[in-house]
């Protein structure tokens, strides 16, 4: 069933115990709602947990603090924050399969999942509508249109949430309510520019010469419309590159000008490569993926290939081609 | 003389025919407030013209539009934006000099050089001040704390101003009102996404490689606290690079992991050099360009060096050291 948002503050209200689920791989975005949303209810007299997350890296620790879940600790009430479909809840929270009460959402792609569930699918970051709801639980006399500062330690969960889902306020999806909140968020004191330096700011110096040598490997074709790049297990080892220095490297190439389709080649072993293929509005990577055993999203997939680096080009560029002319 | 914001405003309603100022190496902020000043005084019904610039770069040419003053114009009012001296003006405006009226600034070192001047140092961009006058100068009868959608002619290059001094809302300048002022701007439905897409997440062949050179210059000083990056004329030459190629590439070496403060050093000709210095919170940039008769923000700062690259470098060592000495 579908709850509005005054309901959503409702509901919570009635209920206690809450433990509070994020998406598997979690980003910023389910983190950050997840501590502000923990946050808040304890605000509000009741005990929540966020359960912990085996995925999530070293990255989002200091936000997790105090919010982590004990051993042992049974929940009354399941809510799950930013995620689409039970299928993404990591392997941690596969005892509260069917049973999430309640889903606060901002992907148009959710599938209802839930007994309960707010999606607001025109927002950047789901932190926007964990901020309006928590404006809601945390000053519920004010009048129509009236806005309390949030306490610091839920504005800057939320400042996380809205500025890694928005890559810092330079995405589409960014809108006029997203720099609002961000403004209101800011003005409580948090230090949003450790979170911008730590999450937008930051690259090892590795990293950095992966990208280097991703830029000299460079090969435009059609016209500059399609980049290939590639990266060997000589680049790596020359390079002293491990996996946390490539993490979503296959990004990268897209960021030249004119190009439309970016295809990552990772020699992975001897005779053995795997491509990455990411693409605009146009052509379907997961069509030229198919071609090659492999599949994923229309504008980002991947497959294998066997072979050398310079038969796996032969073999993607081939695939493109047969794409492009099935029109 | 200092003039508040208001008397700036009544000042502009008093005169006409201006001209409008832009600083040499223009970047978004200059550009964008001559042109939202530009227009926005054309709608109070004045002649203005923004100074074409000789050193900006194509990619500001559609903000610029109609707003560049023709040949052979002769303005009353000489109006300088985001321009701390004088000697920052670019020669096109050398007939200028000594001439200027009001000079609207965002930078603390401004040195007073126009006859009137409205500083707010503590602003990320000067279009936050181009900003909050043109409310005053568009909604002269709106009450106090009365806040008007600009037209979108004006909130396109105030959008531009504000993203391109905070790198798109990540460096620590931005402030609450930086976000506040991005929302009331995308609210008049603004192409902000065609402002990101083109300034933030679009580079060239040649800019990849620029990027790609600078990490093989980095040298590490302090434990990898001060990492300096160097660009020759010769580098310039070998990648064909031009100005537009080497935009705001100052910033490009502070996001290696654990640098506290990036100097970026030009070869600009030989035996002078340009240098950027960025830190963080516990340096001023300021201090240590000042001590080289340059000068700028505490955490954004430049200077020239008479010199080699070689020379560079350890003058700007030096200078860091003595303000550190100083505690």
């Amino acid at each position: 069933m579908d709850l509005t948002l005054q309901a959503v503050a409702r509901f919570l209200e009635e209920r206690d115990s809450f433990l509070i689920l994020t998406h598997k791989r979690p980003d910023g975005d389910t983190i950050g709602c997840a501590v502000a949303l923990c946050l808040g209810l304890r605000r509000r007299g009741k005990t929540a947990w966020v359960l912990p997350n085996e995925d999530a890296t070293a990255l989002f620790g200091p936000y997790l603090g105090v919010t982590l879940a004990p051993q042992g600790f049974i929940p009354q009430t399941i809510v799950v924050v930013d995620t689409a479909s039970e299928g993404l809840l990591p392997p941690s929270a596969q005892p509260y399969k069917g049973r999430v009460e309640l889903c606060i959402d901002h992907h148009p792609s959710n599938e209802g999942y839930a007994a309960l569930t707010h999606v607001e699918g025109d927002k950047a970051a789901c932190g926007e509508v964990i901020y309006a709801l928590l404006q809601l639980l945390l000053s519920p006399q004010s009048g129509e249109g009236a806005e309390v500062l949030l306490p610091q330690e839920l504005a800057l969960p939320l400042y996380l949430a809205l500025s890694t889902d928005t890559g810092c306020f330079v995405y589409d999806n960014t809108s006029p309510n997203t720099h609002r909140i961000a403004g209101k968020l800011m003005e409580t004191g948090i230090d949003a520019g450790w979170v911008n330096k730590r999450h937008f700011r930051t690259k090892s110096h590795t990293r950095l010469r992966v990208e280097g040598r991703i830029v000299e490997t460079l090969e435009l074709h059609q016209a500059g419309a399609i980049a290939l790049a590639t990266l060997t297990l000589e680049d790596m080892a020359r390079l002293g590159a491990g996996e946390v220095d490539v993490e979503d490297i296959a990004s990268f190439a897209g960021q030249l000008e004119g190009v439309q389709t970016a295809v990552t080649i990772r020699e992975m072993a001897p005779g053995e490569c795997r491509l990455s293929v990411r693409t605009g509005a146009g052509l379907n990577a997961s069509r030229v993926c198919a071609l090659l055993g492999g599949g994923g999203h229309a504008q980002a997939s991947g497959c294998t290939v066997k072979g050398s680096v310079a038969q796996a080009k032969s073999a993607i560029l081939e695939a493109i081609a047969a794409v492009q002319a099935e029109g």
